[in-house]
């Protein structure tokens, strides 16, 4: 069985940081306009720089910029600006701290097999945070893609040899973890997360499709794993 | 022969393409500061926020910002924010212009040797430069890294089950693409590139050093590898 697991908020917290970044930048824009309308304006700006940007911190930080101007009309003093540039920064270096379980899970599974670990994002920042988790040697493999989609995790099991049917992918996007996987005909384990950003929302399919399981948190992954081996498998390896 | 090749200023022009939005933001800011002295600021605005951006269009994009913020004491105004965001936005999406010979020099040694193309920078800007300048079908292998060190360079070349003896790196900047490949017991061409970012500047060590050799331009790249596979190997593959 070969076993990849997403990172931010499947090994550790990374939404509520940018929700936090968020919140706090709206209070320094309050005299402008309301929280939830920032919300708004903020997700429209991300948006439409995705194809610039990419994901991640930068661009978050960048475009909480743009948006503080755009509400402005361009009248947010520099120190605002300046105080949004270090909470941007801020959330860069914020500690990794690392969801229940994961760090007993991973070494249980570990020691049976080789474990992946394939997460969305900015290069620098995510290998950041893989060192900073302490986590790094429990995978056999790493690797950072700039978007989860069928052709990336086909490139994936490509360069690692794998058979979609025997793969399993474990994380909390059921857009980014989950249906990518299903549809080139592998498993794929969502444990839901308390928030989801808002451009990587989509509609739940539902668990009757094949090959999808859930489970509550890190500690449920090796049983639902066994069952998965169970269900499809003579024998599991 | 395996043999690898940077991006930025190997094919194709990047630092011309800062230094450009660097120049444009300098007008932006001529009424607080003078161009060299802004070029001194941005300089020790980028090394100190190395360690949190990494390399890339985005982290500038950031450091000019904060730079304007610095110099005119927080007093620059919203709408030459956006400009100084805008160029930053207009940088990533310059368009990709090939180096003299790269096309026919690529075409040539793909058709005898698997290539690899080992680039520092934002992954999502990269993957996009790499898709947009049309070479990305001759070479075997891409890689992108946060940073151009032994350490990396022992990593791909692992990955890859190379020998560094038969390796040889072709690349412009001494720093990142020669003198981590020659500690390697690797072999480097170096191509120097017309500007130099002041982050990448280092002594220049000399060509007497075994494995150092240099081309003026991607055209002589064919030569030199047959005078490398004539001195080091008795038959070159």
């Amino acid at each position: 069985m070969h076993i990849a697991f997403d990172a931010d908020d499947t090994l550790w917290h990374n939404e509520p940081i940018f929700e936090l970044t968020q919140e706090r930048v709206a209070e320094l824009l309050e005299n402008w306009v309301p929280a939830d309308e920032l919300g708004e304006k903020l997700t429209r700006t991300e948006r439409r720089n995705l194809r610039l940007f990419g994901y991640g911190a930068k661009g978050f930080t960048l475009a909480l910029m743009e948006t503080a101007l755009e509400v402005s009309g361009g009248k947010v003093p520099g120190s605002v600006l300046q105080e949004i540039l270090d909470a941007g920064k801020a959330m860069i270096e914020h500690p990794v701290e690392l969801l229940p379980g994961v760090e007993e899970t991973l070494d249980r599974l570990a020691a049976e097999h080789p474990l992946l670990l394939i997460t969305k994002g900015e290069l620098f920042h995510q290998e950041s945070k893989i060192a900073r988790s302490g986590l790094a040697d429990r995978f056999a493999g790493i690797e950072i893609v700039s978007e989860k989609d069928e052709e990336t995790y086909r490139k994936v099991l490509d360069r690692h040899d794998l058979a979609a049917e025997r793969f399993v992918m474990i994380g909390n996007s059921v857009k980014s973890d989950i249906l990518p996987v299903l549809a080139l005909g592998g498993n794929a384990i969502h444990i839901p997360y308390e928030s989801h950003w808002e451009l990587d929302k989509i509609e739940h399919r539902g668990a009757a499709e094949e090959g999808f399981f859930e489970a509550a948190s890190m500690h449920e992954v090796p049983g639902v794993l066994d069952q998965i081996a169970a269900l499809g498998w003579q024998s599991a390896d």
